[in-house]
C-alpha cells in the first residue's frame, strides 16, 4: 500500500499540532501544518482529572484539524496524545469524543516512545556528524532526553516535569521571587538526578533542544547579548536575575520573547536551568523537527516493511527466549481462524496485531510458567515497547491474558468483533497446539456473525484426537458463560 | 549458627509429615516421623475455601505435631504449605490459626518449588547413576515432574491434579464405571499433554514414583502379579481392568492395598495411567524420600553457607541485568540503617532478606523504566526463585514496592516493626545513592521504637547536598501521611 499524503497529529500537553507531508520517492516533503495552543495539561486538576474548559478547548482544535484531514485514508494518520493524557484519571472518556471530533484514532503512547519519537523527527533536521549527541524536549507536561548516534537513539528518558505542569504549578499567578524560583529549580534538578549518571556531559559531544522552550530561550539569550550563540550557563544565569528583578513574568522585559510562550518561560526556565547544571550542559543549540517528524518518518516506514513494531517484536522473542517454532505454528492457524471468522473485514493492522499477539503470547514464561498467561500481559501492558502505542499495547496485552484459562476475568472486555475473532482465533490455535508438536491438521472452515461462532472440522478428526474434542467441549462452556455460543461440527 | 536436630512439617492435600533429623559431620540422620492422613484436599469447596472440618482435622494434627517440635529454635525448623494451600481463598486466615498452633511460621510455596524440593530429597536415596531421570511425585492436589541428572534438578513442573482432588472430583462415592474413569483420564492425560514435548520418554533413562500413590500401585502390581517389577503399562492396564470388575474401590479385592490408601486410589490411578499413556513410560521404580527430606536438606545447606535463596538472587541478578554497584551501595547502606533502627532485634533472616531486596529492588527496570518499582515487585512476587517460600517472595515483593514512589499505597502493609523498618531503611539507602554514584556519606546515627524515626547527620552535609535535603523533607511528608513520625536532625 502506498500512500501520497500522510498526517501526523500531536496532542501535546502545550499545544496540538497538525502536520503533513507529500511522500515522493519514498522521501517525506513536510506541507503545511497547523499549531494551537491548548495547555492541556494546565487543565489538569489535582485530583489528576481534565477539567471541562481544557476539554472544549482541546474538541475544538481537533474539530478543525479534523476537518483539514477529512478523506485521508485511515493508514495515512497517526495521532497521538503524550503527557497529560498519559496521567489524566478520565482520559479513556475524553479519548472517545476526541477521535469522534477528529475522524481518526488517536494512541495515547508512553514517556520513552515519544522519546524515540522526537529523536527520530529530530534527527531527520540534524547535520550528518560524528559522536554522540544529547536532545533535550521539554514538552508541556514532560521533558525527554535522548542521546543518540547519527539517525539511531540510543539511550531514552521521559521525566515527569513540564513547562505548562511546573509553571502552573510553582508560578500559577506569573509572579516569580527567589523562593518559589528555587523550588521549582530544585524539584526539577531532583527528577534530573536521577539520569545524570547516564546522560551528563562526556556521555554526548554536543546538545540539541528541539522544543518551543528552548527556542524561545535561545532567543532571548542571543537577541539580548547574554549568549554569543545558543544557550549557555552563563546566559541563563543573566536572564535568571531579570527574571528575578522583573518579579512577574509578564513584566519581563526582553526582546525574543514571543507572547503566547510567556506564560510558559519560568516552568521552562526553570527545567532547563536544572538540566544546565546537574548534567554539567555548558552550551545547547536548538533544533528543527519535532515528535510530529517522528511520527511522519515511522508511518513512512511501516509502509516500507520497515516497521519498528516488528523489529521490537523480534527482540522481545529474543529477550524472553520464546519457543520460535511454537510461536509460528500458533501465528499460522490463528491467522488463518481469524480470516475465516471475519473475511475481508480484517483490516491489515488487525492482523498485524493478532501476529505479534501470537508471537509473543508466551513470554510471560521467562517469569513462571504457572499462569505464564497472565505474566505476559503484564510485560506486554507496562514494557517499553518501540513503535508501539499504549492503546496497541494494551490490545495485544488482552490477547495475550485471553488465549488461555477462564474467560470470566475478560467480561466486557471483548467489546469489538475484531477483538472477539482475535481473542478465539489466537485460543483455538493455542489449544489445538498445546502438545507443542506438529499436529496433522484436519480441513477445517470457519464461521462468525454477531455473537456466533462456527466452525467446521473434515470428519473423523476429533476421534482420533480425544484430547483435543475434550478441551473443545470445554471451550464451548468457558465461551457460553460469556455469551458467546461456539459451535463444532464435522462435515 | 549450627543446630543438632533440624525439623521439617509437610502440609500436603494428602497427609501432614513431621520429620525429624539429627545432624551429625553436617550429614543429616533420620529420627522420628510423624504422618497423619488429613486430607486437605478434600475439605476444599467447590468457591475454593477451605471448610471448617478439614480445617479443624489440621489444627487438631498441628497441635500434636507442636508438642513434638516444642523447643526447637525457630530457624531449625521449617513448614511449608502445598497446592492446597495456594489455592485456598481463606488460606491466609487458616494459616495464622495453623502457625499458632504449630507454634512456628508456615510458608506457602509455589509448585515449581515444591517439585525442586521433591527433587532434592529423592535424589539423595537413589543409587549414583549414570543419565537422567525422570522423578513424578502424585501428591493430594499437585503432581510434580522432574528431571534432574545427580543431585541436579534439571526441569521441574507442577500440575494442577491429585489423588485426592481426582478422586473427589471423578469418584465421590468410590463407584468406577467406564465413563467416569475415562472422564478423569482424559483430563489428567490433558494436563500432562501440556508438558509432554519436554518431558517424555527420550528425554531421560530411568522413572521413579516418590509418592504414596506409586509405592501403593508398584505394591498391588507386584504382589498380584500384573507387573514382573515396578510398575508397567500392562500391569497398570490389568489393574484397570481390575477396577472397572469390582465397580467400586471400597470391593476391589486386591493384594497389596493398605486400607487407608483405598479412597485416593481411583484419582492416583488415573492420573499414573495418564502419565504411562501421554509420556509413553514402560516402567517406574519407586523411589523413597519426598519433600520433606528436601526441606532438611534445604536447611542444612543454609546452615552451611549454601543458601540455594542466594543463588537464585545472583542468578536473577544477572538474568534482569542489575548494576551490581548500585545493588551493593543500596543493599550496604540499608543493611547499615536496619541494624541501626532494630539493633539487636532484627534475626538473621530479617537482615537477609533485606539484602536480597536491596540487591533486587531494580530488577523491573528490565520491563520499564517508568514505575519499575511496581515491576520489580511483580516478578518479585510471581517468578520461580528456587529456594523462596511464597510468603519471603511477597515480602521481598513488599518491600520493593516500598522503595519509592508514594506510601499510601502501602497503608496497612507494613504492619510487623521489621517490615517498617525495612522498608524505612531501603527507602533512605535509595534516596541517598539516587545520582548512583559513590557519595561522601556524614556520620549518621539512628533510632526506631513504636512508629517513630530518628536520624541524626553529622552537621554541614544537609546544605551540601541540597536535593537530598529537599528529598528527605518530601519523605518526612509522605511517612507522616503513614502516621509514621520521622525527625532528621543535625548534630
Amino acid at each position: 500500500m502506498q500512500q501520497s499524503v500522510l498526517a501526523a497529529v500531536d496532542l501535546g500537553s502545550n499545544s496540538f499540532r497538525l502536520q503533513i507531508a507529500r511522500v515522493e520517492n519514498d522521501q517525506l516533503y513536510m506541507l503545511d501544518g497547523l499549531r494551537e495552543p491548548v495547555r492541556l495539561a494546565a487543565g489538569i486538576t489535582e485530583d489528576k482529572r481534565l477539567d471541562k474548559s481544557s476539554q472544549q478547548r482541546a474538541l475544538a482544535c481537533l474539530q478543525r484539524f479534523g476537518e483539514r484531514l477529512r478523506g485521508l485514508p485511515r493508514e495515512a494518520v497517526r495521532a497521538v496524545g503524550t503527557n497529560s493524557l498519559r496521567v489524566a484519571k478520565n482520559a479513556p472518556e475524553f479519548l472517545q469524543q476526541a477521535e469522534a471530533a477528529l475522524g481518526f484514532p488517536i494512541d495515547v503512547i508512553a514517556g520513552r516512545e515519544e522519546a524515540r519519537l522526537i529523536y527520530r523527527g529530530v534527527a531527520q533536521t540534524l547535520p550528518q556528524s560524528e559522536g554522540k549527541r544529547l536532545v533535550m524536549d521539554i514538552g508541556g507536561g514532560s521533558t525527554e532526553f535522548i542521546i543518540g548516534n547519527g539517525l539511531q537513539p540510543l539511550k531514552l528518558e521521559s521525566l515527569y516535569m513540564g513547562c505548562v505542569s511546573y509553571s502552573v504549578r510553582f508560578f500559577p499567578d506569573g509572579k516569580i521571587n527567589k523562593s518559589n524560583l528555587k523550588q521549582a529549580e530544585l524539584a526539577a534538578r531532583s527528577e534530573v538526578q536521577a539520569i545524570a549518571s547516564e546522560f551528563s556531559t562526556g556521555h554526548w559531544k554536543v546538545a540539541f533542544g528541539s522544543s518551543g522552550s528552548a527556542r524561545v530561550l535561545c532567543d532571548i539569550l542571543e537577541q539580548n547579548g547574554y549568549s554569543n550563540g545558543g544557550i549557555t550557563l552563563e546566559g541563563l544565569e543573566q536572564l535568571r536575575v531579570q527574571l528575578l528583578k522583573a518579579g512577574d513574568v509578564n513584566k519581563l522585559d526582553v526582546l525574543g520573547l514571543k507572547p503566547d510562550r510567556i506564560p510558559v518561560l519560568p516552568g521552562g526556565f526553570a527545567i532547563m536551568y536544572a538540566a544546565f547544571t546537574e548534567l554539567g550542559i555548558e552550551r545547547m543549540q536548538p533544533a528543527l523537527g519535532a515528535l510530529r517528524e517522528g511520527l511522519l518518518y515511522d508511518l513512512l516506514g511501516r509502509f516500507h516493511h520497515n516497521d519498528m513494531r516488528e523489529v521490537t517484536m523480534q527482540q522481545f522473542m529474543r529477550r524472553y527466549h520464546v519457543d520460535v517454532r511454537q510461536a509460528m505454528r500458533v501465528a499460522h492457524l490463528a491467522d488463518f481462524f481469524a480470516r475465516q471468522f471475519l473475511e475481508g473485514e480484517l483490516g491489515d493492522e488487525d492482523l498485524h496485531l493478532l501476529n505479534w499477539a501470537a508471537n509473543l503470547h508466551e513470554i510471560g514464561i521467562s517469569v513462571a510458567h504457572s499462569g505464564y498467561h497472565k505474566h505476559t500481559a503484564y510485560i506486554l501492558a507496562n514494557a517499553d515497547m518501540p513503535g508501539f502505542s499504549k492503546t496497541e499495547q494494551n490490545h495485544l496485552s488482552l490477547l495475550a491474558l485471553a488465549h488461555r484459562g477462564g474467560l470470566e476475568k475478560l467480561r466486557g472486555m471483548l467489546d469489538t468483533p475484531e477483538k472477539l475473532a482475535q481473542a478465539m482465533a489466537l485460543r483455538l490455535a493455542a489449544l489445538i497446539y498445546r502438545n507443542r508438536g506438529d499436529v496433522e491438521l484436519p480441513a477445517m472452515q470457519g464461521r462468525f456473525s454477531g455473537t456466533k461462532f462456527h466452525l467446521v472440522l473434515a470428519p473423523g478428526w476429533l476421534v482420533q484426537n480425544p484430547l483435543t474434542e475434550a478441551a473443545l467441549l470445554e471451550e464451548i462452556k468457558q465461551w457460553k458463560g460469556l455469551g458467546v455460543s461456539m459451535q463444532v461440527v464435522e462435515g
